[in-house]
């Protein structure tokens, strides 16, 4: 039953039905009035009117028309990728990467900045991440009144009662970074954490097109869930909610990095995984590989083939059984519909985990709950936490516009 | 994003602001519209409509009127006692307790069966819920036209593609049984499973009257979890989220009833309690306990006092230490404002386990999630399973009533 600060007004609904019919157009790339009434479920009557709308508003266009073999001609439909630039950037401890999309969701470039997880002063983060928007904007040809908005990615960002801040090991920000980081930007700015971003991005142009209720395991240094309930971002009290990575797998287990012992994180983010094999295999080649991309992709190739490396294989199968019975704990509490992976170490052992996880997943999830979900690799590729904050960026331009409410899960 | 099944018309906003005034009254007890319009946030115009419609339809009555020192007299409005009846039925493995309320959710009475958990026959336990609803009816002399909705929890409901069943071990009924139980009540009957009937009751009555989020932890022989996230229950794809009681502890750990190693139930359900203890002390008196109940009651005494039993408690001090850990768990994933603990294991123990559990929890949940969340024992007493299938049998009561519709968290 909802809470008085979650009231709805007439304005929320009508600003429902648009979401839908953007998602919709958006979903499709393509698509018409009758199969968004289809894939909706409003009238048709109420298309047309959302339709003419978005029209109007230079949100959607005509993208052509087709005489049909009878009655009226269809017109093609795709959202207007002329009404401006959207920018999704991630702002992680060794790297910045900025992702510019048109209204149409096509990419249209990228940039990227090294960061240093020595240098923790605010204000060169906060430079960092200007210049690398100022890299993308002139690499593109994008003047900065084109852009409508800018969705930044801060690991970290939680709300507490004195607003919003960063809170990271050693790299504490308050509400005073936040203003120096909006004025460095100077364009409309959105900020959010890393799996908001990652389901943001899920929501809009993966599985959650068809699912209302769905996971996203991020897999990478460090690993974390966003959680989609009822088609809704899953926010909590404190901005703080799919902290999966720091759940237990083994009570008194190893030391993770948040000061706690047998987080799932201390198991299956990278430095877990080389652990892993460095308890099975001490003197192997792998374990000297320092860098951590470079120690995934060496296992990666090692555990594959005709002829894999059996301490590569055994890491594997173990930090896939190890995923399988920590993705079970996400199935026995929220009895999802869908749990997808994603994340840098998805993308190179995504294929080799998903058939062991799968099974383990199945075996250890309670009964109807571990039968009905589906495990799957991530259908959204590259830098999903980029793409997902662009994602935000543009849902936050439509409710600036008044095109939607702020009931919908914008950012903070 | 809402998804179309989960659509919202105008008819629902009626509606939710219905359910906020209801909400209000019943929280109340005794209220005025004035009180009403700031605990809702909803204007004192709609107050005053939506009041005037539930007087109406006999849902509420002004109890009292106060001459005010200044303007018009004040009416004191509560719910309707005399509208009729609600029953809620608790069925356990080895009893079942059926608890009935009026319409203001005064408790009228209650009566228990003792069910026999090594007879599975569907028509025995079928009988044995209908059997002790007679009895209920006889003993408080109220006519079965009188009783406007009957809600029974069964442990295991779930919903799959094929409808709803009951999935517990040696124990699966399908629509059958269902629809046997359904002819057997001959009443307007709801049900659903014991963690979403306790959530219920602590929505309506306990914590949730004042938190959005929130999770109410059940402790006795299995251990679970219902969640509240904005208002409403957690249901999950197939009314099988909040098993929290079988989400890992400890890899690997104690074999736990479900066949999984290492659940969270393993360690703080109740046999688990009585390892801990055979595990720290095996030729200890409270080790030869055999019966649940006794065994806790007499572990809760045995640790109380100036001259505690040291064995009896460092089992309760463990035991509120894997709690703690366990709770940081869901903390971490859910971030809810609060935690209540319920369930007779609570009742016993309660006020031990909190302080050793909350300083575990603070310690292990990620900075603001687990700084933000308040750790309580459940103010809503009795078997709030039974109490909470009664809430459920009211909402749906108003739901058929074409009072509230069906986006309201009611039973299957």
């Amino acid at each position: 039953m909802s809470m008085p600060a979650q009231r709805r007004t007439s304005r929320d609904i009508r600003s429902d039905s648009r979401l839908d019919v953007l998602h919709a157009v958006l979903s499709a790339g393509e698509t018409t009035r009758n199969a968004i009434a289809q894939d909706t479920g409003l009238s048709a009557a109420t298309v047309v009117t959302i339709v003419g709308e978005l029209i109007d508003e230079g949100i959607v266009v005509e993208t052509k028309v087709t005489a049909g073999r009878v009655g009226r001609p269809t017109a093609t439909l795709g959202m207007n990728p002329q009404r401006g630039r959207v920018v999704g950037i991630d702002v992680a401890e060794t790297y910045v990467r900025a992702v510019m999309f048109d209204t149409a969701l096509n990419r249209i470039g990228e940039a990227e900045g090294a960061g240093d997880e020595h240098v923790l002063e605010p204000d060169t983060i906060v430079e960092g991440i200007g210049s690398v928007l100022d890299l993308l904007l002139a690499q593109e040809g994008v003047a900065r009144e084109s852009v409508l908005g800018v969705g930044i990615s801060l690991p970290g960002l939680v709300q507490g009662p004195d607003g919003v801040a960063v809170v990271v090991p050693n790299w504490e920000w308050r509400s005073v970074e936040l203003d120096h980081l909006r004025e460095r930007v100077g364009m409309p700015l959105v900020i959010d954490n890393p799996l908001r971003a990652m389901v943001a991005a899920e929501l809009w142009l993966g599985r959650g097109r068809s699912a209302s209720s769905m996971v996203t395991v991020n897999l990478g240094t460090g690993v974390g869930a966003g959680i989609v309930l009822e088609g809704k971002v899953l926010r909590g009290a404190t901005n703080s909610a799919g902290e999966w990575g720091h759940s237990l797998l083994m009570l008194d287990g190893r030391l993770c990095r948040c000061g706690r012992r047998g987080c799932v994180e201390a198991y299956i983010g990278v430095p877990g995984i080389h652990q892993t094999l460095r308890e099975l295999a001490p003197a192997h080649p792998l374990a000297e590989v320092e860098l951590q991309h470079d120690f995934i992709v060496s296992l990666a190739e090692s555990a594959r083939g005709a002829d894999p490396d059996a301490a590569a294989r055994e890491t594997v199968t173990r930090t896939a059984s190890y995923l399988g019975s920590a993705l079970a704990d996400l199935v026995a509490v929220l009895n999802p519909e869908v749990v997808t992976l994603t994340g840098w170490t998805t993308w190179a052992l995504g294929d080799l985990l998903v058939p062991v996880a799968r099974e383990r997943l199945r075996s250890e999830a309670p009964g109807e709950a571990g039968a009905a979900v589906q495990l799957e690799v991530s259908t959204v590729s590259g830098n999903s936490v980029a793409t997902g904050m662009a994602m935000i960026a543009l849902e936050r331009t439509l409710v600036d516009a008044g095109l939607l409410t702020t009931r919908i899960p914008v950012a903070l």
